[in-house]
C-alpha cells in the first residue's frame, strides 16, 4: 500500500510521444487470469485528426468487474473483445488537440485505460478541475466511479435509513472504503466491516469509520457477524458474495435491503458457486436484493459531486490507493487486485 | 378438486352449539408433518361475555405458510404454540351476539381457523358482503388473502409493467392462478407458468390464462423455461423456491424483478437448501428479489377489492377450489395441499 499525495505533471510534448503501449487481451482466463492471457503491444499513433485528441494517461484504474468482462457472456457491460486493447477508466492529461472543447494542458477523465497514451475523438473525455491538495488519481476513485457506486448503492438501491445498522463486505477495498464513511456521513447508527487481513480489519476502524471489523480468514461469517451485529443489520453492501451473502441474511432485520455490487469470491471460480442456504429469509424478513452497476445511475453523480467533493476538501471522508508503477505492470496490478493486496484503490501510475 | 358452487347455510341454534371441536399443534414437525403431530380436542364453550360473538365456521382455509408457523423460529408471524389451538384463516355466520357491530347472521371473516365454531372478541371479525352467485369460501381465496397475495405481489413488489413477460412458479395453486389472471388483465405480454402435473399444465392454458406451461417434473425447470421464454423474462413470482428460482435467474432481461411469495419446495425439508448457482446474475443483469408476505401490505386491499369484485362479477377472473370435507379432516387438507393435491385454493368445508 502507498499513500499517494504528488500530482503527476506532463512535461513532454507531442512531439517524443508517437506511439502507445496497450495491453490486449490475448486469450479468455479460465478461472484464475494468468500472465499469458494477455498481450503488451506497441502502436504508432498516426497524425491527430480533425477533433481528435492525444492524450498521456497519469493513472488507470484495475476494477474488479473487469473480471466479467473477460468472459464472453451477456452481462451489462460488452465483454473485452479478443485481440483488442482492454478498456478502462483512466485519467490523464491533453497533450495534442484538434478540439476546441478538450485544449492542451486539459485534464481528462475518459474509459481508455489499459494503455500509456490514447488518441481518440474529443467526444470521448470529460474534462475536470484540478483539486487542490488531491492527485488526479482521485477521479478514478473517491470523486469518481468507485465512490459514486458506494453513493448509488446506499442511497438509492439499498435505501440507507437514518439509524441503520450497516454492513460491507469488501469492506477495506476502494468501494468499501467509501461505504463505510458515506454510511456514517448518512447516519447509519452502526457500521460494520469484513476483511482478509488483520492490518485491513485495524484500518477499519481506526481510519474508515468502522464500528466493528471481522476479518472473514478468522472464522465462519455468519458466527462472527452474528456476534457483532447482536441486534441485527438492515442494510448490506456486498462486494464479495458466497458465504458474506449468506451470512447477511442470518442476521437481517424485517425489511432488511442488501445492494449487491459484487461478488469477488466468485469472479475467478470455474465450478458455479452455490447460493446461500438461507434464501427463504427473502421471504419471512421481508428482505430486498438488488443487484446494480453504476453505468445504469449515472444520473445520480450530481448529487454525489455536490456531496463528496466538499466531504474531501473537509476531510471528512479519507481514502488509501495502492499504486503499482508503469503500464507493464497493469497485469499484475490487476492479480492483485484479485488477491485483495490493496487497501483502498487499487490504481496504475503511468 | 371439486367445483364448488353452493352456499351454505346456518340453521343451527346457540342452543345447539354450546363446544367447539378444534385442531392443536401436539407436536413440532420435523420435515413431513404426521398425523401424531396435532391433535383434535372438544371444549365447552362458556357464556358469551359482553362484547363477544359466537361463531360457526363455514370454512376454513389450509394454506402453505402455515407449515412455517409450526415450526419454532424467527418469521413474520409467531410460531404455532405448542398444545394451543392453531390460527387460521375462516369465514362463517353469526350465531350469537353480545356486540351491536356484529350482528347475529352475519357473514364474518376472521382469523380463528382450525375450528368448527369460534367465541371471541366481535374486534376480531370482518363483517362481509354475500356475493350474488359465489359461495363464501371466495373471501378465503379470490377475493381473500390469496387474491390480495397475488395482487400485491405483482404490482407493488415486482413492479409489474404493460408489456412484461412473466413466469410463475406454483401457477396451478391458489395463488398462482390468480396471478396469472391478474398479470394478463394488467397487460402482460407472455404469462409462463409451472406446475406439477399435465392435468394442471392443461388448465393453467385452457383456463388460467396462460400463454404456455411446463411441468417441472418432465425435465429441468431451467431447460423448459428457457425454451418457452426466447425472448427472456421480466417478472418472477415465486411460490416454490430452488430449481424454479435459478431457472428464473438464468431467464431474467436486464432489470428483471421477482416477488418471491413462498419456497414449498423446502418447507419440510430438514437439510438447509442451497441457493441457486446464479446469484451472480443479479448484480450483471441488475435483478431485484424482494419476499414479501401479504400481511404488511393490508393498505393496497381497498384497491385490491376495487378491481377484484368487478372482475369476479364479469367473470374475467375464474378460479377452483378443492374442498375436503369435515374439521376432523383439516390435517388431510393441510397435507395435500403441501403435496400439490390441490388445484387452486385448497379449503375445509366445516
Amino acid at each position: 500500500m502507498h499513500d499517494y499525495a504528488t500530482k503527476g505533471t506532463t512535461d513532454m510534448t507531442a512531439d517524443t510521444i508517437a506511439t502507445s503501449t496497450q495491453i490486449q487481451l490475448a486469450a479468455r482466463p479460465v478461472g484464475w487470469p494468468k500472465a499469458s492471457d494477455f498481450r503488451t503491444v506497441t502502436v504508432e499513433l498516426g497524425a491527430l485528426q480533425p477533433g481528435q485528441v492525444r492524450v498521456k494517461n497519469e493513472f488507470m484504474s484495475v476494477d474488479p468487474y473487469m473480471r466479467g468482462r473477460m468472459n464472453d457472456v451477456k452481462s451489462y457491460v460488452a465483454p473485452y473483445e479478443l485481440d483488442a486493447t482492454m478498456l478502462g477508466g483512466a485519467v490523464g492529461r491533453v497533450i495534442e488537440s484538434a478540439s476546441d472543447d478538450v485544449p492542451v494542458g486539459a485534464l481528462v477523465v475518459h474509459a481508455f485505460g489499459w494503455r500509456d497514451v490514447v488518441q481518440e475523438d474529443a467526444a470521448g473525455f470529460r474534462v475536470v478541475e484540478e483539486i487542490p491538495g488531491l492527485a488526479s488519481s482521485v477521479y478514478l476513485g473517491m470523486l469518481g466511479m468507485t465512490g459514486l457506486t458506494a453513493y448509488v448503492g446506499l442511497t438509492e438501491i439499498a435505501k440507507l435509513k437514518q439509524g441503520d445498522t450497516v454492513f460491507v463486505s469488501g469492506a477495506a477495498g476502494a468501494v468499501g472504503t467509501a461505504v463505510g464513511q458515506i454510511a456514517r456521513l448518512k447516519g447509519a447508527r452502526r457500521v460494520i466491516g469484513s476483511a482478509g487481513s488483520a492490518e485491513k480489519v485495524a484500518l477499519l476502524t481506526s481510519k474508515y469509520g468502522y464500528d466493528a471489523a471481522l476479518n472473514y480468514k478468522d472464522g465462519p461469517v455468519r458466527e462472527q457477524l452474528a456476534s457483532l451485529a447482536t441486534e441485527g443489520i438492515d442494510v448490506f453492501f456486498d462486494n464479495v458474495g458466497g458465504d458474506h451473502l449468506e451470512a447477511a441474511l442470518n442476521s437481517f432485520n424485517d425489511g432488511g435491503r442488501a445492494a449487491l455490487c459484487g461478488a469477488i469470491s466468485a469472479y475467478n471460480t470455474t465450478e458455479p458457486v452455490a447460493g446461500p442456504r438461507n434464501m427463504s429469509n427473502l421471504v419471512t424478513r421481508g428482505l430486498t436484493m438488488k443487484g446494480f452497476t453504476v453505468g445504469n445511475y449515472a444520473e445520480h453523480a450530481p448529487a454525489f459531486y455536490a456531496e463528496m467533493g466538499p466531504w474531501l476538501q473537509n476531510g471528512e471522508v479519507v481514502f488509501d490507493e495502492t499504486v503499482v508503477d508503469g503500464i507493464d505492470h497493469a497485469v499484475d496490478a490487476f492479480l492483485g487486485l484479485m488477491r485483495g493486496e490493496n487497501v483502498g484503490k487499487m490504481l496504475v501510475r503511468i
